[in-house]
Formats: C-alpha cells, sequence, structure tokens
C-alpha cells in the first residue's frame, strides 16, 4: 500500500521536538518521504492507494508500550484492591493457571485492540504461550516484542533458547528478547543459565525488578545484594537489558543502570493502584540513564493507555520531588516513544524518517483538549487522551481510523471471547 | 423534545450501583421513565422526537466537576512545570489581568465543549465577568453552578449580592453561590461580609482552602489559625458549603468539615501538577466527610477529564496510604456524580430517577477498555476514558453525541478564538 499524507504537522522525535508543516509518504511498509508538500507532477509519480488530508493534525511515531501482559485483558476489574503479594499470589496465579493458549490467542487480540485506542504501535510483552500470542500479533498487524518469563514455576532455558531463535525469524512483526519473571520467583541458576544464553547470543536480558519494597527486602535477605546487584553480579547485564518497574532503586543500582546502559521501564499506573510506589524518574534523568514507558497489565492498571502512563510518569515526579519541574513533557514524550523503541530493539521504527517502517499515529488537533496550541508537545502529555487518537498505522497499513479497527477480527467476537474465558474460569473454580 | 432510550443498561446511582436492562424515557426536561422494557402500545403513547437503540450501552448520571475555572483553557500548557506561587503570580495573574468580558465568554464556551466531551453535565466554576459566563452556559445548553471569587484584588459584596439575585434568577441552567478566592488572597472584613451574606440568604460559601503547605503555613503565621479554622470562627460556615483542594488538613480542620456538613472538593491531578501533595481522602471517607471531585482549570490540570481525575482520586490515596484497598471505586464514582450535584446544589440532578432532571451520559461499552464486563463500575473509573463518551445529554438535550456537538457554535471558530485571545495577550505583554 501506498499512502500520501497532505496537509499534515509532522513531529518526526528525529533529534528534537520541532513541528513542521508538509507532507509524509508511505510505500510499502516504509516512509519514503516527510518534508514540505510536494508538486503536483511528484505526486503523481506514485501510483497511491490512498491520498489522506491531515487537516492539519499531527503525525507522530506511535507509543511503544515498553512493558505489559497484553492477555491479562481477562482480569480486568476481576480483583482490585488488594496489596501486589495478595493480588498476585491469591487471584492472578490461580486464574492464569486455568489459561489455554487459545485463551491467550483471544485475549492478546483483545488487548492489541486496545493498544490501537491509544495510538500504541508496539508492545513488549511478557506472557506465557509465546506462539499464540505472536500469531495474533501478526494477524492483528501489530508489532509485538516478546520477552521470557522463565522462572520456577513455568519453562525451561531450552525454550527460551528456542523462543528465541523461533520469534525472531517468525515475522517482521514479532521479534523476542530473553527475559526471566522476577528475582523472587527464579532461582539464580536459572537467572546464572539465562546469563549463559545472553552471552551466546551477545542479547540483553530484561526482568520484572524492585517493583515493591518488599520484592528488595526479601533479596536482600536471601542474597545480601538488591536485586540489581544479584543480577549484576549474576552477569545478567553483560549485553545491556534492563528493568520493569524499577520504583525501590538505591544509589548503587542506579549506578549500574547508568554504568550498563540498561533501560528502566517504569509503570506509574500499575505502581499507584497497587501501592507499590513512585520511581525516581527524575533522578534517573539526571544520571542520564534512559527511561521508558510501560503500562503493565490490564489486570493490575486497568487500561493500556500510554496518555494516562505518560502524565503520571511527570505528575507523579513532580509529587515524589516536591517540585512542580520535575521530569519535562518533552522528557515523557521520548520516553513513550523514541526510548521505548530503543528498549525493545525496535530502531527501525523509533522516529519518522524515510527508510523507518511507518509506525504512525495521527492526533486529532480539532478537539477542545488540543487547543490552543501554546505548546503541542505539552498539549499531547498533559491533556491528551485516546479520544486524540485519529488513525493507528503498523509497518505502513491502517489498522485503526476514526474508531474504526481493520485487525482481520470483529471486534464483538473478542469481547464475546474475553467474557466467556473469566466466566468459565470462575465456573471451573467452583468446581474445583 | 421527547427522547426514548431502548436495549440500555442503567446505572441510576440512586442508592446503590444496582445495574438493570430496560428503557429509560425523557419527557422535555425531566426523566419520565426508568425500568423494563415497556409493551409497544404503551410506548407509542408518547409522542418521540427520537428512539434511540442504546445497544446495551450504559446510561449514568452525568459527571459534576465540582471546581473548575473554565475559561482558562487560554492558558492550557502556556506555562507548565511552575511551583503554584510562582505559577500564580508570574503567569496566571498577569495574563489574566488582560481577559476581557468577551475573552471569557468565548473561552468558557471553547471549555464546556471539553466537559462534554468527558460526559461533564455540569461544573461549579470560579471566575470573573459572571455574566459572560452564564451567558455563555445557556447558550451552549451547559448546566453552569457559578460561586464566587471576591478577593482583595477583585469585586465587592454587593456584587456578590447582586450576583446571587442575578445568576440565581437568570436561567433554569445558571446558578450562583457566595464564595471567595482563598484565604491568602482575602481580607478577613471580606470574610465576615460575606459570612453576613450567607447569614441573610442561608447560603453555604465555598473557597479554595488548605490547596498547599505554603497556603497554611502563612495563614497559620498570619492569624494562629488553619484557613478552615479561622473560616470557621468567623462564621463562614454556619450554612455550611466547603473548600476546594483540601490537601493539607488537620485533624481539627477535618473534624469542622464532618461536624458542619460541609463537601471537600478534591482536585487530585492539579494538586499532583503543581506538586502540592495528596488530599486525606481515605481518611475523609472514614470520617464520613462527603468529598466531591473537580479538574480545576485547564492552566493548571491541564485538561478537563473527569475520567482522569477519578482514577488519580483512588490511585493517589492508594499511594498516600500504601494501601491497594484504599477508596474504593464506587465511592469515587459517587463522588463524581451525586456528591458532587449535591455540593452543588443540584439535588434535581443527581441520580436517574422519575422526575429528575435529564443530565444523562452514555458510556460506549463496545470499546475494548470496558471488556470483558467483571465490574462495570470497576472498569469505568480504573479503565474509562472520554472515548467512552457516546453522548451527554444536559436538561433533556443531547449536546454531544459520536464525537459531534450541537451546543450552537462551531468548536473551529471557538479553537481559533482560544489562540487569537492568547496570541493578543502575548503581544499586549511585548508592547508594554
Amino acid at each position: 500500500m501506498n499512502i500520501r499524507f497532505y496537509n499534515a504537522r509532522i513531529l518526526t522525535m528525529d533529534g528534537n521536538f520541532d513541528i513542521t508543516e508538509g507532507e509524509l509518504w508511505v510505500e510499502g511498509k516504509k516512509i519514503s518521504y516527510i518534508g514540505p508538500s510536494k508538486a503536483p507532477e511528484e505526486v503523481d509519480k506514485v501510483e497511491w492507494d490512498r491520498q489522506i488530508d491531515a487537516q492539519r493534525n499531527l503525525l507522530m511515531p506511535g507509543f511503544k508500550d515498553a512493558h505489559t501482559h497484553t492477555a491479562m485483558t481477562f482480569l480486568r476489574s476481576y480483583a482490585d484492591d488488594l496489596p501486589l503479594q495478595d493480588w498476585l499470589n491469591k487471584q492472578v496465579f490461580p486464574k492464569e493457571a486455568l489459561l489455554t493458549g487459545e485463551d491467550i490467542y483471544f485475549l492478546t487480540k483483545h488487548g492489541i485492540l486496545e493498544y490501537l485506542t491509544s495510538g500504541i504501535t508496539a508492545a513488549f510483552d511478557m506472557y506465557m504461550h509465546t506462539d499464540q500470542i505472536a500469531k495474533a500479533a501478526v494477524e492483528s498487524g501489530f508489532r509485538m516484542v516478546q520477552v521470557g518469563a522463565i522462572n520456577d514455576f513455568g519453562g525451561t532455558l531450552e525454550e527460551c533458547e528456542q523462543d528465541y531463535l523461533r520469534l525472531n525469524s517468525y515475522n517482521e512483526l514479532s521479534s523476542y528478547m530473553f527475559g526471566f519473571h522476577a528475582e523472587y520467583t527464579t532461582k539464580r541458576d536459572t537467572m546464572r543459565g539465562l546469563a549463559a544464553l545472553a552471552e551466546r547470543y551477545h542479547a540483553p536480558i530484561y526482568m520484572h525488578n524492585s517493583e515493591t519494597k518488599a520484592e528488595v527486602e526479601g533479596c536482600i535477605q536471601r542474597y545480601g545484594l538488591t536485586p540489581t546487584q544479584l543480577f549484576d553480579e549474576l552477569g545478567i547485564f553483560e549485553y545491556g537489558g534492563g528493568g520493569f518497574h524499577c520504583v525501590w532503586m538505591d544509589q548503587k543500582d542506579l549506578d549500574i543502570y547508568k554504568e550498563k546502559g540498561l533501560y528502566a521501564v517504569t509503570n506509574p499506573a500499575s505502581n499507584m493502584k497497587l501501592a507499590s510506589g513512585i520511581a525516581p524518574i527524575q533522578k534517573m534523568l539526571d544520571m542520564g540513564i534512559t527511561v521508558a514507558i510501560g503500562t503493565d497489565g490490564a489486570a493490575s492498571n486497568n487500561c493500556l493507555d500510554m496518555f494516562r502512563e505518560m502524565f503520571l510518569v511527570t505528575g507523579l515526579a513532580k509529587l515524589r520531588e516536591k517540585d512542580a519541574s520535575a521530569v519535562d513533557a518533552r522528557e515523557v514524550l521520548k520516553m513513550a516513544t523514541v526510548n521505548g523503541a530503543h528498549a525493545m530493539g525496535l530502531d527501525d521504527c523509533d522516529v519518522l524518517a524515510e527508510g523507518k517502517y511507518a509506525d504512525i499515529i495521527m492526533i486529532d488537533m480539532h478537539q477542545p483538549n488540543m487547543q490552543p496550541e501554546n505548546n503541542i508537545v505539552k498539549n499531547i502529555v498533559y491533556a491528551g487522551s485516546k479520544q486524540n487518537v485519529k488513525m493507528t498505522m503498523i509497518n505502513g497499513y491502517i489498522v485503526y481510523e476514526d474508531g474504526r479497527f481493520d485487525v482481520g477480527e470483529d471486534p464483538e467476537f473478542l469481547y464475546d471471547k474475553a467474557n466467556s474465558i473469566i466466566q468459565r474460569m470462575i465456573q471451573q473454580s467452583k468446581n474445583a
């Protein structure tokens, strides 16, 4: 498909926050031109499938959800208002034990719909039945980077390696990075085994890290080290990677992140809702640590919305630092797009530029919350909402436009599936 | 207009959180029927202007924005990332001094558009040029409760009384309550004068109260009392009322709120963005103090979105209390609807019931973030967004539906106005 957007404003995020007026061409899966309006004879040289009047709306890179568990939509609003360990052990794990591969296939498709409404064009997904997830993503036209979730209750190192090889060659919309669930669920031998895999493939490793105070205290009791320091000692970070949540980080932990060039993926809504705490984002920025943003799963958040997360990243930092100038909106927009892409290994769709994959969203500027235009970047971060997502394009294909999905599946069918899956589980639990 | 909604789910908020299936009739400005489906011969007895298939979407009371400065949309994203006193003194006050009545008329209309996208059917608005605000609201079909903003820099007690008499008889969409800006901007004599007015009309009084730590400390330095205790001593609360923000409240302050039946209106996004702090909402609930929710103005928030506020009320409470079970979602939904209505004196449009004014919104359940339906109320509070507002009806009239406004004014015209007003001010400041 060749698609020409004209009469557009364009925020490329390529090195600065300038917004230019003009047009953007997508030929096949990639961006072929960004710049001033072209003369008609130049335009006519390409055989266009669509020429879209952007009506001075804003084209920008799609958001990258750098930590999530997509298929957990089935637990949305099922067990709220519980502390993390209770929530995880009494509600989440028992229900997850009842999930089939087919469940995860449909629930992933359901979660993808929600990403698209929020302009999220790629997700860094940690879950199980990885083949079903990849299939659901590719069929939906969604870019899915999976990360290993091995722990003492599931997965083997062999499977991790097989996933690495298979999911990185399955389809251009699918990729995979090494990872494990968390320190408190994973034996050191397993972590050492992963470090050996990372060594073999020169690959980064990711995991839940220092989400709660109790998690860090438990690790110190077990090993005399914080999780970050333990991982570092085990050689986990020799080829980069990073952690999800990163709320309870001490100076030495942050030094390791800085020194090893690790990504700190923050999940403010989930950390707030589970009362886990506020991550030290301003300090990370001051130290030059790269921060990305994730929604976490719908069981804890309870929605997959990058606008909510962006506002919280800066808002909670302002509260934490008692300083209204903490964490500038522009940094936040970079976290939600470029930094997320880099954390996920998506260097080919991080910014808008010629030759990059066309993972693009259109922000509706003709909504009251985007006016006046004193500062468009701040409008997006401080006032934006899903209602402003007019279009979501992934890999050159428009998968969401004006509230309609083009993902090869009827949303109502997926909603029915989600409802029947959780209902079946409730019945299974009763019968058990 | 007579409008029949059928095939609906209905959350009346009338005493409980039950959701019933059936239909809801609006005849003229009021709700005439809520209940099971009616037989065709019963339906045909009414001459309907529209019969709307709700497609099993949810009808519920519109949100009440219980503290805002609607016309401040012109300062959206203009001066972010500053502490409150700098923001107020160096950015807000100088620009506000340049506002004309006509500016406020157009900016109020602009802000109203934003309310409608978020399902907000009434606002408790504190600003100036009150006649222009009332005119803008009535012309837009929006329910506006104004509250006095008298302070040492503007307004007289005579004007307060005139506003009270005039705006409470101008139009059924307009009403007015006594109020003053805040302790730190208002002489005690003025407060005493207002207390005398409240006495004359047996009327409640509202004001900004204990928004920042510095504000409370300053008041204690000046008078040896917290703002709440000072107001109480001055007789401000003899006929009820309440405060906006209420972040830095001590036990004695809360006791006064409880004892006098005052409303605490919380503004979590604004308090977060200006690094003012987190209000003690759980404690208020434990004590039986009635809490309502406001967005504050778009200069500090920066958007007028009740979904954002609802999530923050409970999320920030969970952080503050270090307890993921703090402030249940159902309480929050009540704050955003029923409690707000009562704080604003809108007892006739607080819940959905026969005889109440038809201030109704329709929540789009056919969106991925509202599925599965494990708990619809929690879905709304924890996962809802403006994208879920399918319709906003005020006083029996549909002012917003499927993204289109019916407010007698072209949104683009209002956006142009908002942009030209702030541009003119920037020019005026340069020329000064």
